[in-house]
């Protein structure tokens, strides 16, 4: 795969002309830049540039509102709501995301939900600035059916990721973000980019047989990952994201929106926690014992641990971008 | 494996006596033996009379009180606490549940930490109460080491489950309890028992190697289910149920009580949600829709499906116990 080296800054100002050029305003433009430029910087490719062309997509077929003004709504002492306008999901959750740590600091627990957004589905960056704040966190979104169930051979949910995310003392975050399929979507369209097959297990052919090859799992089914407890996991998330909410489900988003991995409409919840509020102030300290000894007995490493050193090299080094998605990005004009 | 079988009332009544003979009160045996004589109803032996001799071991040693007074505590709007008084959990987790359900319907979310009490690891009874009541429910509780993490070869979380509930319109509510380890530790405790291996990838034994010999994997280490991604919702159960309400980490858990599956000591996080609040009183038609379409489009059953015929059957015909199960019970004397 040839690819360019491109500077964090560069990855900034490609994402956000593109997306100016192409219908978002300023403040819409400058939030999901932000994201998909942290995901660049932190080695998340498949969140990255590769995303902008389903985007802009997106914003020409009129699916996305590129103006879209999300609205916080505070509907009691510990819940939150931001609808979000039709547009994409990364201003909504700039907005929403302080309200619901300061909710979180005064009642111990909070949840926000958010509505009417365009979600691609990587959720790290939201759960990351909470736990920067000192809280846990947790969120969840659904997808479009890519993901047969435990027994069955059709796509029924989404990829459902959940993210964690625990404050640590005097480093960043320990954070994990997964989806309940083996991998993530934006995976499997890499390894097809890249030509490579995919893990045993990873997913179904459209006819039901298992295989590796990505371009027929992208049009059979994804498979959760640990068999039943994954499909478990996957209903659970799509519940949470869903009727929760009062958002759709996977089986109810439809096919993609399109296929250069355009996000899909959705709903997220986030949970939020202090942990000094049931726990007091030693609450953080417990954490890096546990932290320190999973590290020293075991001799692994936490869940996240390559996002920090993915950083510090980017912005030294830069990021390889895969040509391929330059091209993409070219094409779409101005 | 020979077996008696038992009528439900005579589970309940052999459990409440032998809890009664070896110094639990009538409020703590009447608990405890509900919580096992609905296991053994629902098909879960794993959860039943089978960890009885390991209660009364508890009690003889000393390190559960039979007559523990749990005390409840309102900390905000949203959150609770039960300080199990070195119980127990049942009877704590009996008496945390209702305001639990309260505060969850005047807040749309709230969280009960269950502390002080010692836990045998089935969520499900739990999460079911809540969602007999309208409410969305999920529950971690952590154990003692008996998991290796993803890429470790000795025990460093708990088998650490994970409930959650769903409350439906004219069924019982759908439910999913899960180990973050391939099999529950009773199941691998009843393999022993049986003489069954276990599943490939349960376990390692004690010098690191794979291995399905459950006598192996119960002095070596069991697996997280799924790889990585297991050993991730470990350490978010390990910190929810420990760092985050105050109470131990796995780790810290120390060596099981002891060889007959007594509970240990630590804590447990119980969330509940109302659907209502954020999605209106259409939250659960919603759900109704998502487990048609689960159950038309792919032919496969809701989780934990298996426990409703389980009960009818349990109450019919009975339900047939180890006479292994029994013996150590008899032995236990009065």
């Amino acid at each position: 795969m040839q690819t360019t080296i491109m500077t964090v800054e560069e990855i900034r100002a490609l994402a956000t002309d593109t997306l100016r050029a192409h219908g978002c305003d300023e403040a819409n433009a400058a939030a999901i830049a932000e994201n998909m430029t942290q995901a660049e910087r932190a080695g998340a490719a498949s969140h990255g540039l590769f995303r902008l062309a389903g985007h802009v997509t997106n914003l020409k077929n009129g699916r996305a509102n590129g103006a879209a003004k999300p609205i916080l709504e505070k509907l009691g002492p510990a819940t939150l709501r931001v609808n979000g306008d039709g547009g994409f999901a990364p201003l909504a959750q700039k907005i929403g995301l302080d309200p619901l740590a300061e909710a979180a600091r005064e009642t111990g627990i909070a949840a926000l939900a958010i509505t009417r957004t365009m979600h691609y589905a990587a959720l790290w960056p939201e759960v990351s600035v909470l736990a920067e704040q000192g809280l846990a966190a947790m969120a969840m979104t659904s997808s479009p059916p890519f993901v047969a169930p435990a027994g069955g051979t059709k796509p029924f949910f989404g990829t459902n990721p959940m993210a964690f995310a625990w404050p640590r003392k005097d480093a960043a975050p320990m954070v994990w973000d997964q989806a309940a399929s083996v991998t993530a979507r934006g995976e499997v369209m890499l390894h097809k980019m890249a030509g490579k097959p995919m893990p045993d297990g990873s997913g179904l052919d459209a006819d039901g047989n298992p295989t590796t090859d990505p371009d027929a799992i992208l049009t059979g089914a994804q498979l959760p990952f640990g068999g039943y407890k994954g499909a478990s996991l996957a209903l659970m998330i799509d519940l949470m994201a869903g009727p929760l909410i009062g958002e759709v489900c996977s089986f109810e988003a439809g096919p993609p929106n399109n296929t250069l991995g355009g996000p899909s409409e959705g709903g997220e919840i986030i949970l939020a926690f202090d942990p000094t509020h049931f726990a007091g102030a030693g609450a953080l300290d417990h954490g890096e014992r546990l932290f320190e000894a999973l590290l020293t007995q075991e001799g692994t490493r936490l869940p996240g641990a390559r996002r920090g050193p993915a950083r510090e090299k980017s912005d030294q080094e830069g990021v390889a971008i895969a040509n391929e998605t330059l091209a993409k990005i070219q094409a779409l004009g101005s």
